[in-house]
């Protein structure tokens, strides 16, 4: 049998559940030794389902366990620099769902008690263990198509979320467009100014929010390529997750996947499926890769592939995007880092 | 300007008044010397749109003329071969829409006349021309693919043709299949065995006929290589026309073509074009690139691309699948031809 | 949690460890009691990696246990028949692998036990359960499509199996065309006659065994349609599985999936990805899903959505399929049943 | 016979000879009555190979001529302004290549002179007639996917002009870009704002022009919505072409057309053809549509499909465009307008 890692999950709300879910069933690497939740009934009722034997509702619980290497961090956002901190200094190897926070000082505090403890650290943006986005970032950085030139994301949610998500999230570029963000670093490089367009065009309760559902930023990477992101917090299609590295010699572009491969044609043309619904559906191979990684990387004692530092620019970048939306004008990074 | 030759469009109906407007519009090789068709004023009101200043009903007047050198016969097939007996004799060079005839005597003593006249003869088989079936002929043909196996034509029309069309064009393998006939002969060679399945499914009235609507015809090439076809009259989402050449390393598709290139997402799917709706739109560059094909022979003195022997195979295929499909049992071609 | 049936595996092969592993980690229907396989030690691994307690060679020390509810038997071909009868006696519920048998009479038998015993049957067709091909049976179904006319089935291996295998496989109108045998019922309806055409141009090997790597079958259905199956043996770019149901008034048609959605652009034009690799990949939701219906019907006492008269109707056409390759003609299925 | 309208067509170079075949060739409307070139042997060739009667060195031989009813411009961007006023007070009807010029008071004088001589006058921008274009206009202009929220425009260009050309043809927002501009108008609307963005990676000569040859330039629309226009002078997989305007509940795209359908499928994955290779080729329907629907609207006396506002505001959003470049910031169109 596989050596497996003895893994304490902390929140069981959506995305919790589905790393719950996953562990057991889907990573030979896992040992999921317990299960934490503020609501203690919906983490019963899933420890119930899966048989797992141990649920706690303090956190703090498992840190004190020698016997937990790592933990899996899916609580609300204002929570994860705290419990990354509690968790480095309990030395557990921590993966933690996106974004670390929304405040930088609590990253950099968050990031530093990590490389104090010597723990590891990985960020949850699942889109990079895409094996479309991870091809298009192979045939990339492979040279063959020469240097990159423009980048282009479409990132359209199916759905918009409900108001109260958004009163705490962020905002659309910190909660949506980070992804983006992160994927167009992991692409093409770092970014060195962005310029960031929005409006509200779905939700109207959002204009009192100072929040936006319709946007589009502009990208300069350091390395000269240029680069847009094209964001909707609906699209009735389906959730429409696209990207295209142009290059000097040609392109490599992910296409949507669909939700089955039917054509039916009548009189009026042909008809194919809609998109896969949501990003559970999306990238539930992408949750379970990431899940198999970090494990490796812990048995094995290999840095993470998406470190703290990947998590902390994908929010410097949201705050940029901000920033840009509110002056309406280009905002070099450095503006938001002070570097 | 380029050197042209004198051509005379002998039929100027539907298929006849194509090739006019072709000559005319598309085609610089060519020099219109005259139209004739029985119907004197269809031909005068095509003549005076196109100023083209002569017109005859009878088709010999053209050939006794010495400054024509070549003719193209686009009538009813029952007079295909008479008329290229009669151009032969004459001496001038021809195009003649297929098939040949539906008589295997008159096909032959019509190719004997063009033999001993030494005359060139093109059979209009213009699905040769497309520019993605020759793309596969030249994978095919280049053996990269290695020694072809399994060659799939899918043919169907948009809309049943009239019951009088029905009544003298030979039946759907002689009038509909045998493009598909001559398509695999270009792409795959010559066919030993052929068996025939066929219904009537769209319109009840041919089955006093004897004819079909559906069917699928199976082929078995000299060169080890087998064969489907699958035809049908009617299809409601366009011209279906798709080709494929499976061989031992790979495989060469012909797609179709679509009415344009729009993709509507909504919250029931994606839709898009339909098919082109015919053969005078799917395949308009391919009778101009014919025509010119066999001007360029006639002035350059080289074989057509498409020799009378072309179209008599195809007719033989034709008579082998009515054959196999009354009888119901594969049918070889020499026992169509004696050989 | 799910109510779960208690089922044990026989059989722990290539097919039998797919199962076991799914019916572990993927079907909450399942409680797998027990496998079986007369290799203990390939099936004592298997246990060890899934925590499974129970290891057994006989499978009727399986059969005894009044706490086991079901089988899924994925042992060879020839031992299947034998063990439904014994597993139907013992009143366990089966799902069986296809062939039931590659003898009528066995056949037979097997499903006489069936019945008398009242226990339920499942046979392992398990594309009825893909996405897609269940999308074209509902559009089909509906009618909205008008009646169906020309079924198009393509199916073909990426590579050939062993000698060995093709040796007591029953040859590939049994072992391969089988699918597309029962997708055609599944599809269209009942078959009335069959005709095979088939080549040896891949494994030379295969001559002497008279078995066949490159072929055609046309099929006439019971209410009018016609329709055609190719295979082959070998298919370098991938697994190819495509299906087109064309009716009155349109089409349904499942395309290839991919390896993943990435277009790369050059001067060389666009290259997309190859086809998934082989069954266990294109398939692998359909196992559990045919996994997870069988014991659904079981839990619920609801009929199999594949039965042992599915099962039957398959070898027949199979039987069928090569009495018509062996006498080159049209077979009627009532020269093989005697009905 | 269709009434035909006297045009002359001024400058046969690239461009003017593509309108004068067609103008013989496919425009049924037209009588092409003169052709205009200060490189006589050039227009003498071409009138030659066509069969046009009359060549002149000095365009205003043509607009003294009372039987010429109009003209077709096709010289160097420069001269446009003064030619479109000469005809202009000649009485001539007007078709006229983009850019009308370079130089917002020369635009102004030259509408003026249209206006006052109240001739008709169609600017160029061939892409408006593409069915694909077409369609999309449409779907979004019916209504049927609500308000447009996202457009997306992606134009590349095969291979990079000379640089003469790129000295004199106002630079990419204006040479190249100006085609999307005027494609964002007829899709969405008039633009109140722009943000320009570019980069030398394909010509480092052009770095001392000041010009670029990659860029992403930002819209925001009068209306609300929100548009990204991306743009290479380079592409070596042809010419990139594609549109889409995502709307409140759906999207219309229109993808690339390619040079033909085969896909080839082998060992290594599936191959499929490039794009046309440039707007001769893409946008060979559009240009004889444009000419078509201009000497309708001459003969029927009804508005031209773009006016000489189109050309103006299409020049507008490419100064627009350079000023943002060159102060990285977001600028108003009010800013160039003054309005």
């Amino acid at each position: 049998m596989t050596q497996k890692i003895k893994i304490a999950v902390i929140g069981t709300g959506r995305m919790g559940s589905v790393h719950v879910r996953n562990l057991v069933n889907h990573v030979p690497e896992a040992d999921v030794a317990a299960i934490c939740d503020l609501r203690l009934d919906v983490a019963q009722a899933l420890a119930d389902e899966l048989g797992i034997t141990r649920v706690v509702i303090d956190y703090h619980e498992l840190l004190a366990d020698p016997q937990i290497e790592a933990v899996l961090i899916a609580t609300s956002t204002d929570t994860h620099a705290m419990i990354i901190q509690d968790a480095a200094l309990a030395g557990k190897h921590i993966l933690c769902e996106k974004p670390i926070a929304l405040d930088l000082a609590q990253i950099d505090s968050a990031l530093d008690a990590v490389a104090k403890a010597g723990v590891k650290l990985q960020i949850g943006f699942n889109r990079r263990f895409d094996k479309s986005f991870q091809r298009v970032h192979e045939i990339v950085t492979s040279g063959e198509l020469g240097r990159p030139c423009i980048l282009s994301i479409t990132n359209r949610d199916p759905l918009p979320p409900s108001l109260e998500f958004a009163r705490v999230s962020g905002g659309m570029f910190l909660d949506m467009s980070i992804h983006d963000f992160d994927m167009a670093r992991f692409q093409v490089g770092d970014v060195e100014e962005v310029y960031a367009m929005g409006k509200v065009l779905i939700q109207p309760e959002l204009e009192e929010l100072g929040d936006v559902d319709i946007s589009i930023v502009t990208l300069k990477f350091k390395n000269g390529a240029i680069g847009v992101i094209d964001n909707s917090r609906q699209c009735l299609y389906g959730y429409d997750q696209r990207l295209e590295v142009f290059c000097l010699n040609g392109a490599a572009r992910a296409e949507n996947e669909t939700e089955h491969t039917v054509v039916k044609g009548t009189a009026a043309g042909f008809e194919s499926a809609k998109l896969p619904y949501f990003f559970i559906q999306r990238y539930a191979d992408c949750y379970i890769e990431e899940e198999r990684q970090f494990l490796r990387c812990v048995r094995d004692n290999q840095p993470t592939p998406i470190t703290g530092e990947d998590g902390r620019q994908a929010v410097i970048l949201g705050f940029a995007a901000w920033k840009s939306f509110r002056e309406n004008r280009p905002v070099k990074i450095s503006e938001i880092t002070g570097e």
